[in-house]
């Protein structure tokens, strides 16, 4: 089929890439990959998923008295394919090759060690949304169902890598879920125990968002930034606190969008649709002013 | 790599575990695997969508003169799936290991018997969306592409199986539908035929809803609950109905937000991003009140 | 398990697509598949999407020096694919069979000649969003992990098989974006270079929708159509322009709604929720009325 | 990696290439694939086999009574594809581009309603190892174990590709067992029912042999060619009957070679390692000669 | 294609096994699968294979120290394959239903604690050939590239399953060697340790062979039966000791033949291609009487 | 199912497994896999098949036009991968850490120029099938059908390792040959062109086998070693000439066995099951003394 040229495009494509990478003062000759592969650090996150909740999440032939087994293989797999990956990470930010092996080592054993606090977390996550929703059966119908768990799940393990050093996995680990549920957790947002969030799709919530115990969200809440202050050189300004903070108890209505660096006091209650940009007091109750006629 | 201290995380998530399944009254060494497996279900569901519409959604090389042979084999398979899974649910809603077989039989006879109905319901659909979408230049590239028709595929099917009393596999199926499209249907709803959803991202719709024939609903629309009423001991009530009545011909807008077991009468039109929490009449029209200046 | 009765569930189903059919005026023995396969043609973009970037979203063991090789082996299967699929597409529209073959091989050919352009504009868009929002890190992070960004490598490919007269080829191609993303951009859109779309779930951006040069949009913004006016014969008008149009350096936030065929005028602001159905002078900025008391 | 010099490699495998095709005279630019696909082939025979035999070689979880729609979907997709094949060695052995899919059709036709009676023969052909192995406990098992009744399946399927034209697919077909089995039978060569080899690894069975009903062979058996007679100009003389003639109720124990046109009368023994290269009569029993000391 | 007539075929087939069962007084419509399934039992043992030589054929990125749990996980999924598989061997066999569930664990159980004896029994073949091939390098190319050592795993494994009372799984264990090497042991044969098997193709050791300690064979030789007793009623009489047995110390040059019950006494030595069928004493040594001149 | 008592099971193999490793002096941790995998060679193998005849061998839908980059792309990964597996061989051969990576670089790149000459070698090989077989139609049939160019391949490529320093990866090469064909050739054998193997089954041909131009062997053939000298201490004495050289044009009939460093001379014909052990002059002829009766 000579007449699709292939030859012509490949060199088309070549000389964008060399535009591109000229651009960007990338070295002309890596070795290899430089970054993260998003699929190897999916597949990891998978198996984390299984490791925690084994009868449940794991392989449908396996059997209590030997997930001790499962659990153990699956975890050894699933955290040295996260540790090749934080070396991948860490020598992209800038680490000197030959500290990245002990620095990476450091930090999926402290990420790891950090696994049955997760496990405890989540179990208070699946505890909310159970006694949070009406339609709700059981406990085991929310984690095999819910996609406020899943996204939970993953936000929970990408947290812990931010907050280790290693936010590049944590945002892969973050935007599957946000393909999977519709709901977009930034990794750096800190959320407390017994967390629902209900539906689900279009929930966006920021990196510098802190959420207290027991808050309850519906679909399509924002906990958004207002405004990016930018720095002297117009550049915008990174690492900010930004985002609200949301006391504990709160609960936020479907659609409802709060932005900026704004405090909902304990057991404020945001209704639905509301457009809010400054603070609640605790207790306080935000509704829309103007009803639909 | 002695240095990630597997052993100890195992044991860490094995006490983790235990302290779950205390605090949960479960068994300490239940046979095997107590819940319906998500993974069976949908592939089940998946197999179900082909077998519907063979030429279509089945594969490439499949001939009509043949058809009736993959349809055959497909059901076969897929409803003996789902009758493994039905087992599971209903062992794990109590019913006596000695009647579940026969039970779990009979329903998924009578789910099989309903699939030809669903496909008439489903090709009305699909219709609706070609009358309905000015973009939409065939009934086919409807059926291809449409997230909203590939939602209702999964919804009357979920639908189908939780009015036979297999409450989580329908839950399951409606999931994988919610994943794929961010169209949340509990598959508890009741909807008429010639229903069209479009763009869809972001749709709720409740348990308890009810939607007649040639309803026309657009993205981020949501038919939900406005409170939840709670039992004398501060639980939730469950089982009530808490959704919106939709009647014959009604359109809902974009965005618009229609809670609590209110009626919207037929014919009615209710505009993008309107916030409603009472019935509307017959042949009404809502609109927000304070347009944007 | 006889107690199934699949016979009677295939005769079922049997008839059932044989009233679909005679309604549809269908032949009765086709001779093979009619349509092109949504599964083809996803594959053939993925393989493009790796082919674009060979060395971020390529093998993961890919080295530079030989990635020449990869990208035409790469192109050679995908562009193969989507030349028979274009055929299909053909076919079903109407083109006489003998001048099939031809005809698509041009199409594929002015696609494939497209290519090197695409990839400077997605740069362009990888850039944007680079310098739009304050918690990315660097620009590989942006390609590898943002929604948006994904949306937009398959919209400017969607968009080119569109223009050349492969609609459906192209709507495949975005409905798979759309599922994995919440993003919702037909692929008739028209979009300059340097666009970002933030978090993105629920966005919707129209068939006739026209935007300029580095627009900005946040997530749920829908530029839509308002009223779909209708033929003499009670049927859609299709194909006029009934959505708006964004000049360069325009700003959308969360949640607004642009609905019908107005321009937002050049470096406009458009504020969050906003529910917009007329123009917009440049340089003007909308918020939302009645702010939340 | 640049030390490996890839580009220089594929230049001289470039030009190796263009050596061999120009010693072969091979056209320059050739559509596409010349010859049949051993893969495409493979798959074909191998669903055939579980056609053959559903219950026992086919899906585990499949039920007797909906065992034809299995059979019948199989058959389709394994008949179409060996269609596909039988078109690409008709084309590659000259019939010209029009005649070659209506040939092609006609074969295949042919070769799928001889597939009961080959059912019938191999029937004959495992009754015949139940009741010549003393080791056998069942039918089933010789049908599920038995390398020799793998090789007579391929075998019969094979010869009936061959004996229609496609001696290619039919080589294909049968090289597949001589690679799981170590039993390498020509298809071209004549056997009659209630054919049963033990054991099998090394039992080679030339393309002009003829076996008649009943007959029993074992490990290692050799029944070859002679010779090689040539053509006047030096080649070898191809199509004569070159391999030995077997009648019924033949037996010929291990390592046993018989070589030539001869024939071994009906009931006739042939001894284990004997090197038999002229007729023996019916009854006869030949053993070697010089026996150990 | 309506000219394949798959229809016709179908009935074709159908008719045949309908033949076929009649013949076989087979019931007309079993529930379900009534065999063992050779796919299930070829995964067991492939994972068992790894199980017992974890770090060399287990997965390429074990860790030593973890070991155990992939050792653990595995054989849990392994063992409840094979007790799957013997449940449907005992019940074809004819064990009473009730009686099967017990009595296929305590077969597997007892399989279970023979492992670790059949893992030493294996490193003493690895040995034994290091020690008997100038070709060897190392044990652990021995225990990587042997075909005779692969067969030894599986026979020794197949050995137990046969001892235990489930042939049929031997017998399918040992077919999957003799697919892979050319080897075809019996499951019956009992073979000593320090069991060494040069190059293998071509290999035959009949069910009631018995092998001492420290034998080696090499390529094609045949442990075999020389005639087959029958009964009164003409059938073959089953379970006689038809086999060699060989004493300790026995080596067996290629292409040699042994057939019925005869004794090859401690250390003789039987040359290649020999025939024998008589005993040899301790220390004798067998070569062919008439050499090539 | 307590009953299997894996934790049992699990102990006892980890016991067995330190027998092992204490009597072979093992390390205690090593870091990981030690040896090079089978699996990875495996696919690189196949790999450089198919890059060898790409258009043959390759994937079907393969363009004459575009099979360079194929073949770029495929040498690069195979090669890379070939590259991993020489450095493991390189360090458990006792090669220092340091110099394994250059080593191995060295090596590989030495491979990887000799590729074309080996394609060349096996054109030859492809033509001798081709004029000495009566059943062969073309040269294509005999590339995609015939075992003994299957197990040329993979010598021609072993051998290559085996003389660069790499023979562990030679010799995996070759069992993955022979494990397919049942044709076991020790990667040490020099090989001259026009190489010709039929049926192969149970050829045997040793380590320091010479072979010239233009030879022809059947199934069956043996080039073995006699006997095997001991070293003082009672070891097996490694790496002696211990196996024929047959020069050029000489054939040997299937089941011909030819022990020992003796030299079979130009032209010599060599009958079936002879038993050999001498030389034979050029162009001399060797039938077995003692004829069949």
């Amino acid at each position: 089929m000579t007449t699709l040229r292939i030859d012509a495009i490949v060199q088309g494509l070549h000389a964008a890439r060399n535009e591109w990478r000229a651009s960007q003062s990338r070295p002309r000759e890596p070795e290899s990959r430089e970054f993260p592969s998003p699929d190897a650090v999916g597949e990891a996150i998978d198996a984390l998923r299984k490791a925690l909740f084994p009868m449940r999440l794991g392989p449908p032939d396996l059997r209590q008295e030997n997930e001790d087994y499962y659990v153990g293989h699956t975890l050894d797999a699933a955290l040295h394919t996260l540790l090749c990956q934080a070396r991948l990470e860490l020598r992209y930010g800038g680490v000197p090759a030959v500290e990245v092996h002990e620095r990476a080592t450091e930090l999926i054993r402290s990420f790891a060690e950090g696994l049955p606090d997760i496990r405890r977390l989540l179990d208070s996550d699946v505890l909310a949304a159970y006694e949070g929703d009406p339609a709700a059966r059981s406990v085991d119908e929310v984690l095999l169902c819910y996609p406020g768990v899943l996204a939970m799940i993953h936000h929970r393990l990408a947290h812990s890598l931010y907050r280790l050093g290693l936010p590049l996995l944590g945002r892969i680990a973050a935007e599957q879920a946000h393909s999977r549920t519709g709901i977009d957790i930034h990794p750096g947002a800190r959320i407390g125990g017994h967390f629902f969030i209900d539906h689900g799709t279009g929930v966006v919530i920021g990196e510098t968002a802190v959420i207290g115990e027991r808050v309850r969200i519906y679909q399509a809440v924002t906990l958004g930034a207002r405004r990016f202050p930018k720095n002297a050189d117009g550049t915008l300004a990174k690492g900010l606190k930004r985002h609200p903070t949301v006391e504990d108890d709160v609960v936020i209505y479907a659609g409802a969008t709060v932005l900026g660096d704004v405090t909902l006091g304990q057991g404020a209650s945001i209704g639905g649709n509301v457009w809010l940009t400054h603070d609640v007091p605790a207790g306080g109750s935000v509704t829309q002013a103007s009803s639909v006629s």
